[in-house]
């Protein structure tokens, strides 16, 4: 599965195949990616996984394998599929950058290319996306609901396959997670790897306590014990205190304990009184059983003794709400040798689209925090003083502050990731793609964030890109 | 992605490295792969991927960049590394054919090897199975619900990564759909592949007539055209009619239309009175908005005419369950250079496995249909007699059936995988392994089948696995 290039929708290749022989394949189009609805039932999405989006670009190529395949379907001519041979991307995608937060409604990938590239690349674009882009969002969600303790992402065994568990595994540290217990996402983008044991290393030992002692003896400096094999208070905790005395003794300090089932409440209290009053104070006491961000929230409110948590199943799927539903769209087509605004009219105005090649513009006040968002045409720009007189006049209508005019700045959102065809995407470390989803999170307000019922963050359209989508509304609906 | 040998949890290495040390790690021990709950909320689970769990057991290689990655984590000794070099699995394997219908507590894989190799391949074998078998009951439950409709799979765009799209169209086509989108999984596993044109396409041109045309220039004789992209009834249709008569003028018939938004029921009641006044009976009427086997089925009740369906995110991330939960137990372990039985006391008497070396039988009734299962010790044997004797007196118990003694025939679901590290797998055609899931189910009574509160059917331990158990519990409780 190293070569992407198959990895579409059969109708992208019977609609080039037509392109191709309707002889508009080179029109230049206008494509949007955005999505209506936020990932997790929440106020945000956090976009992620715009370095795969590049690996895929830039290794477009139909091998001759590919080529052979294509013509075992009957559905394409000889001359479209000699014309595959030479696919390259050669146009222009702007992008946000990598961890930037977006919300509904805003393009977050814009790309202007030739109809059949902008066309051919639709399914891969989503896919990598939307999923990336939702289990960093689930991520943030969970770290946030954590309140700064450790959040361990150990999810493979449960993930929707191979990438979706090593993937999956770098937008959940992207988006917060401390660490992951998969080796092969470690191996692969440089991601602290955690993990110590499971209840069958426990089981394959005569009693709990030779189990602790044997993984204490190979990891004096990071002993965790996982307590819950046979019984949390009366067994599990008691042999940890022993074998943690036998280590201090020894000049080494536990790392602390692991319960993975029972009452975590409970269970943590108890067991956090017994190591104090033992002489172990601020071990780590980890939780990890079917746990995501309103467990947490819960176990927290109900004062669970619970410092780090190891995260499965409901985050690597995003159990709850297991898609981003990003979608793409054209937005303009070249007719008569000229770009023009494309919309698809629906039943549901929700659904209608943005037309125009656009772009989207975050204002921040002083204090950096993100005020509203605009959505503009390309050559559009943001008037600051109509700004400012915007806001005050808005600020005044809901009678909810009486600060005076700000010094507002802005910010364009979506940078160049190509342009003719020619990369020019950055690399950045896992720690900087993790910071910069900091920093992001940071700028906004909490209410957009709250677990349940975020308010709606402002996404306004421009006076110019508003006449437009109702001048074509009004022509459609003749 | 192709070497997934480090696709595994950080702790099977801490654990192995522990084994290791220990000098244990050689010991004989059985793990059990099964799940406590079906997939999809469901009264059954079919079980896919056996394929991909064998490719990634040939293919376990530590390389050199590995171990110089594992090394880096300091974790490891340098005597462990050289040994993982060496790492092929030896034992036995014992699972069930691909496309096997299972029932929660069942064993479906047994392991049987070296303690660092069974516990090492539990990751990736949970990773592997868990989610084939996720897609291919819910790919299974939709083509229930769509009662011989074709079904297409076209989710990748909201698959869970490139692999999750991919290795689920396949499961999804093992499960009963017809044909699936996803171009790379079509060549990759030869399954059919289907797909038509885009809203994009419609938009490309200046008219929606325009673009209809095209499109059945190109395919004369596989047109079927997205209807909804203006106005289904005042435009969509009509245009599809006015191009229908056109080719069938040429001599060609054309497939249908499809419709992906708006009120199905409606849209398509009326489509087929348009397309059947104009003369086209009995074409396709595709739809493809946000469907799954609740809304194929509210929509059949409703009298929609759709014949055909094209499922998508719901099907490919299972979305209302997105994982399914199966696990990986030790069941026996040696002790004393003697093999002998495990498990693991939890305060949730569900969650207490069944201990030892075991295997699994079903009993089928006269008519080949699916009586109860057994799961047994692996050397017993289940006596016909004895079996005809309960199931008379149950049978009479509840006075549902006075049929007499009937003719059981009995069948061992574990079939060897791996023997002493040899391979007995035969690959199998995707057309072979559907009849298989289509035989499966065809023995399988409805009431198990049944979208909502299926009937639970009945796994039997046998007395002698009874009996193992209730004295381990009494042991382990003392």
């Amino acid at each position: 599965m190293d070569n992407l290039t198959l990895l579409t929708d059969l109708y992208q290749l019977t609609m080039l195949n037509g392109y191709f022989e309707n002889k508009v394949y080179e029109d230049t189009v206008v494509f949007d990616m955005f999505f209506r609805e936020n990932a997790c039932n929440g106020g945000y999405t956090i976009i992620c996984g715009i370095e795969q989006l590049v690996e895929y670009v830039d290794n477009l190529k139909f091998t001759d394998s590919d080529i052979d395949y294509l013509r075992s379907l009957d559905k394409f001519s000889d001359g479209f599929l000699d014309f595959l041979r030479d696919f390259k991307f050669t146009g222009d995608i702007y992008a946000v950058e990598e961890g930037t937060v977006m919300f509904p409604g805003e393009p977050l990938i814009t790309v202007k290319a030739p109809l059949y590239q902008a066309q051919f690349i639709e399914t891969a674009l989503l896919n990598i996306i939307n999923f990336q882009s939702l289990i960093a969002t689930k991520a943030s969600r969970i770290c946030r609901a954590s309140d700064g303790d450790s959040v361990a992402e150990f999810g493979l065994r449960r993930a929707q396959g191979a990438y979706a568990g090593t993937y999956g595994a770098r937008a959940a540290v992207i988006g917060g997670c401390d660490s992951t217990s998969n080796v092969l996402a470690g191996k692969m983008f440089d991601l602290p790897v955690s993990g110590t044991q499971a209840h069958s290393w426990i089981q394959k030992f005569d009693t709990e306590l030779e189990s602790f002692k044997a993984y204490a003896k190979i990891y004096p400096d990071s002993c965790l014990l996982l307590v819950d094999t046979y019984n949390v208070l009366e067994s599990g905790v008691p042999n940890a205190i022993k074998v943690f005395k036998e280590l201090r003794k020894n000049g080494h300090e536990p790392l602390g304990i692991r319960i993975d089932s029972g009452d975590l409440v409970e269970l943590s209290k108890a067991a956090e009184m017994m190591l104090e009053e033992a002489g172990f104070k601020n071990l780590s006491i980890v939780a990890s059983d079917s746990l995501d961000e309103y467990a947490i929230s819960s176990l927290k409110e109900k004062g669970a003794k619970i410092n780090s948590w190891g995260v499965g199943t409901r985050l690597i799927t995003s159990a709850d709400s297991p898609s981003l539903g990003g979608v793409y769209k054209l937005a303009a087509t070249t007719q008569n040798g000229e770009l023009i605004p494309k919309i698809k009219v629906s039943e549901n105005p929700d659904k209608i689209n943005n037309p125009g090649y656009k772009k989207v513009v975050r204002a921040y006040d002083e204090d950096g925090i993100a005020v509203e968002d605009f959505i503009l045409l390309h050559d559009e720009i943001v008037d600051k003083l109509a700004f400012s007189i915007l806001r005050n006049s808005a600020e005044n209508c809901d009678l909810s502050t009486n600060k005076v005019s700000k010094n507002y700045t802005f910010r364009d959102l979506l940078k160049p990731l190509y342009i003719e065809g020619v990369s020019k995407y950055k690399k950045k470390t896992i720690i900087e793609l993790k910071n910069n989803v900091k920093w992001e999170l940071s700028s906004i307000l909490d209410k957009y964030k709250r677990l349940y019922n975020p308010s709606e963050y402002n996404v306004r359209l421009s006076e110019s890109l508003k006449e437009l989508k109702d001048s074509l509304v009004g022509s459609k609906s003749k």
